[in-house]
């Protein structure tokens, strides 16, 4: 059996992840899939992370040209994140012919429409199961699977963090800043965490999911995106009480030209499969025309569990497959498709009132006035003759709400608007 | 384009869920997959099921061999069910170079070492994604992602009928006989239930998920059965006080050159993800050695979900794909494994004894002495001087509960064991 070249670029967690999966199972791979696969170079800035990981040090190397000019390498597995340099060594990897298996969400929410050509020109595979939800395979259950039907909706909790930060106040009742120490402490989160909690990781992984979903580019820039940050112990403590938990959703949704692509907090009623998914564990959710519900769910991160997804990458490029997206559009909204940013969807309101008679109502009325229909309210008395309401409505457009809460904002007895959150 | 001919043999529930796919979305597949896909052929023993869904009645084709002689279909979708004759025209099929996608899940638990060789030596695919769990990827997840990995454990909620049956047991607190009855009434089970509440189902397709787990032939034959019959609302009661809800499960196990392969109901910690797939939702739940847990969620049957599998099966079969899984150990449990019955669980068992003082510790010294721990314990009285004794056990090992309930039902105040159920 031949032995099949392969280097890896930037060995941290995922890069090394892969690599002790290659290592440890390299027998078993060569055995169950008939491919003996050999990692040849590591490019790094310096071989400090493999003596760490106690790779063979030899394996070093330093520069993408050498690696590019080495004709005994067929393919390249790319795990430095970030766009730059990341961008430019796959290029060059592609353009000396061999295949790319990246793990890479924000280069490949950004550069995607740039990347696909050059692998296509050169006859290269461009693989990135790694990208998205960790070791949940689901790239290519949306490439390869369920190909009849027309997804009509995915609904994905897509980040780790968020979903260890939120399912950690969920159980403990803590606020939000406590849970993003605990979770910085225990490496979930970053020392800068914007791009997680803020959602920017998750619209990148939404524009990816979603543009193999829909069969069209859904650019990163068209995502409506809000973060987790302004979601208080209260709201939770109101999920519970209503009968929900809170999660981070990326949501997109297909109707023939209409598309709805957007990242923000969601009520998840409790018996619904995604509310039981905690901690660092992920899910993508999805509906198609004729396959029905469908939920796929797993480690949403992690060096072995995203290690594993570019392995099975690995083995899938080397085993000679490519496949191209071929988006006319790409990097950009098919000039007939309509993004819906007044989308349809039940709210969760938390006002705070002064606790005196009537208030209630002028704030029913203005809702009503705007046709958003009230699904259950309830009030409690706070200290300081304040008195707290929450709302649920039924389905409502995103615009009627957004102009009621303008109103309510201007009333005489509302000292503030507290919180809004989509119902799923 | 091309346009591509198939036919359909058997045009019940599935296969006219299949129809209506291909010819719903014949436009969208065009567009998206590139193919265009024609039903020519609809073979089933008359015209009737045809009229009633409506499709073209001039496909109508009575005879297998005349399928089989039409050099313009290229493939076959086989949804008659059953074994004969659908084995019989399967092998006819491929003997004329036809590739079939089939749902006969007993046929290919029983005779896949038959066909695939078939298939291979003709140059035909032989794909059966529709054979399990309805709309779910799992056929082409466990095939082609992950496959870095060695997969330890598979745990199924596999059978639509028998979680049906459980569920409405959870929620509505009947027994048995009462919710069977109820899922007839609905078409979610048959008038003879065998197949599927004695857990033969389940073992088809645990056979067939099991070989492609693990990379060697699960024979039919070999896997321990239990069905639902014997499960009572009390069963269930005593589950939810315990925190558990009770799922028939279809469990494979591989460690190293050890097997385990079983059917039968069990104890689901209640935060489990498997414990709230209810209704006619199934899940496979599994373990890899790098990737961690994942989980496949969907519907389990329906003309539709199968119906879905199948298209994706057609689409990727006329896209040229080829797999096959040649296992040296075709039809039998390769020699150098061994399955093991003596396999290790938790238990939950159900006693009725005479309301005396002693018997607790009586019943408690036989588990003690057999090495089966107890974990907790509950005692309640009933009518007749009777009580009720509920154990839940650490993992023990299979033999030994079992010797232990021989010599419990030996005790002279032990007036019936009524329950032993094992616990995840």
């Amino acid at each position: 059996m031949k032995t099949r070249k392969i280097a890896i670029m930037g060995f941290g967690t995922v890069g090394g992840g892969a690599y002790d999966i290659l290592t440890a199972n390299r027998e078993y791979i060569r055995n169950t899939q008939g491919i003996d696969i050999e990692v040849r170079s590591i490019l790094d800035r310096n071989s400090a992370p493999l003596s760490a990981r106690g790779a063979d040090v030899s394996l070093f190397c330093s520069s993408a040209d050498e690696l590019a000019g080495d004709p005994e390498i067929e393919l390249v597995i790319e795990t430095m994140g970030g766009v730059e340099p990341a961008r430019s060594f796959i290029i060059k990897m592609l353009e000396h012919g061999k295949s790319v298996v990246t793990a890479n969400k924000e280069l490949l929410a950004k550069h995607w429409c740039e990347l696909e050509p050059i692998a296509k020109a050169h006859g290269c595979g461009l693989f990135f199961e790694a990208s998205c939800v960790g070791g949940v395979p689901i790239i290519r259950a949306l490439g390869e699977s369920f190909q009849g039907d027309k997804v009509r909706a995915i609904y994905g909790i897509i980040n780790g963090t968020t979903n260890y930060i939120l399912s950690k106040m969920s159980k403990e009742g803590c606020d939000y800043a406590d849970a993003l120490k605990e979770a910085q402490a225990l490496g979930y989160a970053e020392f800068d965490p914007t791009s997680d909690v803020e959602g920017f990781d998750a619209a990148y992984k939404l524009s990816i999911l979603g543009s193999l979903a829909f069969h069209t580019c859904l650019p990163y820039g068209r995502i409506y995106r809000e973060g987790i940050t302004k979601v208080t112990a209260r709201d939770i403590l109101n999920a519970h009480d209503l009968g929900y938990e809170i999660k981070l959703l990326a949501i997109g949704k297909r109707d023939g030209n209409s598309i709805e692509a957007r990242v923000h907090p969601v009520f998840v009623p409790k018996d619904h499969p995604l509310a039981s998914v905690s901690g660092a564990f992920n899910a993508v959710y999805l509906n198609g025309d004729f396959v029905g519900d469908l939920m796929f769910y797993g480690a949403g991160a992690g060096a072995h569990p995203t290690g594993s997804a570019i392995v099975s990458d690995v083995i899938t490029a080397l085993g000679g497959k490519k496949k191209y997206c071929d988006f006319d559009n790409c990097g950009k909204l098919d000039g007939s498709m309509e993004l819906i940013g007044d989308f349809v969807s039940g709210y969760y309101i938390c006002v705070t009132v002064d606790d005196k008679t009537g208030v209630l109502s002028r704030i029913s009325t203005i809702l009503s006035d705007n046709g958003v229909s009230i699904k259950s309210a309830l009030q409690r008395a706070e200290n300081n003759d304040a008195a707290t309401v929450v709302f649920l409505t039924h389905s409502a457009n995103e615009h009627s709400v957004m102009h009621s809460l303008q109103s309510i904002a201007k009333l005489a007895d509302v000292r503030s608007i507290d919180s809004m959150i989509r119902v799923l």
